[in-house]
């Protein structure tokens, strides 16, 4: 059979500070569209159609041991690691078969060879644009459901405050609070991603943390009672003030801390002593302990998207050679919405 | 009726830093031993027998809100709040009689008004040393209860760091964990205490936190595979060295953060994001909500009392002019045990 081109993401070394263009190559391989000998009925050959960027794969290019071990390898050309999209090409396993597509754990690359694991899932509603998978019906959006259902057990009327509120999971958390019941205000990082919280994506108000020198004060404006449920998508600073802020029995579901992953020093939060006054429960979670609620979630959110009732903002970068400006995109907040890079649309 | 002499612990204005015993004033009142007009049933004047030192009363004399609210109002004459044990002399509730014995929230003077609150307790069983209702059967008894089993749910063989481990709660959950199978480590702050752990308390192994230069590395060594359960007293730079060396799955169980209270400042906490990485639930809890547990906690613990098979050492300062000195002696580690003021012991 005969080989065909495979561009690829590498990580050229690993990285310290804010990720930039420049620690990641675009290499031209060469691939032979067949599962390797002996793989199992374990391996799919897929055609990546869309690749998702989101802020915990700046961990992977950290050396040393992560929640999502392992680091991915800088120098070896091995491919960056991520969730996506593809198109089945070959398969082994009775369950997937050619032309099915799949969502999950890939690489960056045209073609990728992808494990059959509890993250790798079957798509079986193609009414709603692919690209989703790698969002709203994908990693970010299970997150958003089990981050605020499950963890936080949200009552109507209760104040949610949710970070990085425009981002591929925070606009979910917001739309979902407000299913809820509740009051819920959002914090972003520019003027126009501000207006969409508030006008386009029902959060009840929402402000520019940019423009706010005191977090604290900021909070106390939107929150005079105080916060019942926050989502935690940036941690340092922005979780001190929070702190400060919560209310008694409240309840902190910590999906991320994007401020804190570029930095060789995190810095210190100081306001704990709050998660005893308060009797606060934060809890750390990442969503692929809770992949078995997959299918109730999609039950969920597949009525709530074909309704227009929940929406979903993607900012799609065209062709894998702008994938590093993608990624890296998301640590100075360059992203308006859900960060896609489409490989190829078929 | 005839007035009695009344002496009085009065604070004599808020504290910044550590506590001293110059912020504090015996002054010697009078009382006449009635209930006041129209109490409504709802208070009890009783003789305090012992007072009770914790770690929290410091909070209470900062100015501003806290989550043992009111404050202690400094300068006005009224005296010290904190729990005891004390003797019914006079009551108009008919489920109190002259001569009851209770504890519960008490002042620190010879005679108080108590208020019948769901945080004062009939003493039902005085084959024990009627201190122990200021420790082991008080407060801090079911503070270890409710934090270790009720919050942490404590599997066989999980691994335990207990801080401030000879302190009035972390002796026994030190003890609670070794009865529930776990491994147990504590860190105290002398040879001495250390000693007491490893001798008599059957903690697995303890250390001077005071001769660790490097808690990352002292945790590394007594937990080479990690802490599935943090029982949190003391805050700061312990819990930041027990961030890094929490397992997956770990529960932290956030009782207090003394180290904290005295600084005007407090330190910054830079690993959280283990939280998010390592799943872990830390929860933040306050005893009084938990009171309804206590007929449950007393079932549990008396026959364990009774048959020496959990110990309770307690340091007693005799005399209510030595109790500044003894609350004070909490913040610098100078108490042997369950610090207890005896006022009288009849």
């Amino acid at each position: 059979m005969a080989e065909v081109r495979n561009k690829q993401v590498v990580l050229k070394e690993y990285v310290t500070g804010f990720p930039e263009e420049s620690d990641m190559d675009i290499i031209e391989g060469t691939i032979t569209l067949k599962l390797p000998e002996g793989s199992n009925n374990e391996v799919l050959l897929v055609k990546n159609l869309y690749l998702s960027c989101d802020p915990y794969m700046r961990i992977l290019m950290t050396q040393g041991p992560s929640y999502v071990t392992p680091s991915i390898t800088p120098g070896t050309g091995t491919p960056l690691r991520g969730y996506g999209v593809g198109r089945v090409l070959e398969s082994g396993h009775p369950d997937y078969k050619k032309g099915d597509l799949v969502w999950g754990i890939t690489t960056w690359q045209e073609y990728s060879f992808v494990s059959l694991d509890q993250s790798l899932f079957k798509i079986e509603h193609t009414d709603v644009p692919l690209s989703y998978y790698t969002g709203i019906l994908g990693m970010p959006g299970m997150t958003a459901y089990v981050g605020f259902f499950e963890l936080c057990s949200p009552k109507k009327g209760e104040k949610v405050f949710v970070s990085a509120a425009s981002g591929a999971v925070g606009q979910l958390v917001g739309q979902f609070a407000k299913l809820a019941g509740c009051y819920v205000v959002g914090s972003a990082g520019s003027k126009e991603k501000v207006e969409l919280l508030k006008n386009k994506l029902g959060f009840d108000e929402a402000f520019n943390y940019k423009e706010e020198p005191d977090l604290d004060a900021a909070l106390k404006r939107y929150f005079p009672e105080g916060i019942d449920i926050y989502f935690e998508n940036v941690g340092g600073k922005t979780l001190d003030a929070v702190l400060l802020n919560m209310r008694l029995n409240g309840r902190i579901s910590a999906c991320g801390m994007i401020s804190q992953y570029n930095l060789t020093q995190p810095e210190g939060v100081t306001n704990l002593t709050n998660i005893i006054m308060k009797r606060i429960r934060m809890q750390g979670f990442i969503v692929s302990d809770s992949y078995h609620l997959y299918p109730k979630f999609l039950e969920f959110i597949l009525p709530h998207i074909r309704e227009g009732k929940v929406l979903y903002v993607e900012d799609i970068a065209e062709g894998l050679e702008n994938g590093p400006a993608a990624l890296v995109g998301l640590f100075t907040g360059r992203n308006f919405g859900k960060q896609v890079v489409v490989v190829s649309r078929e």
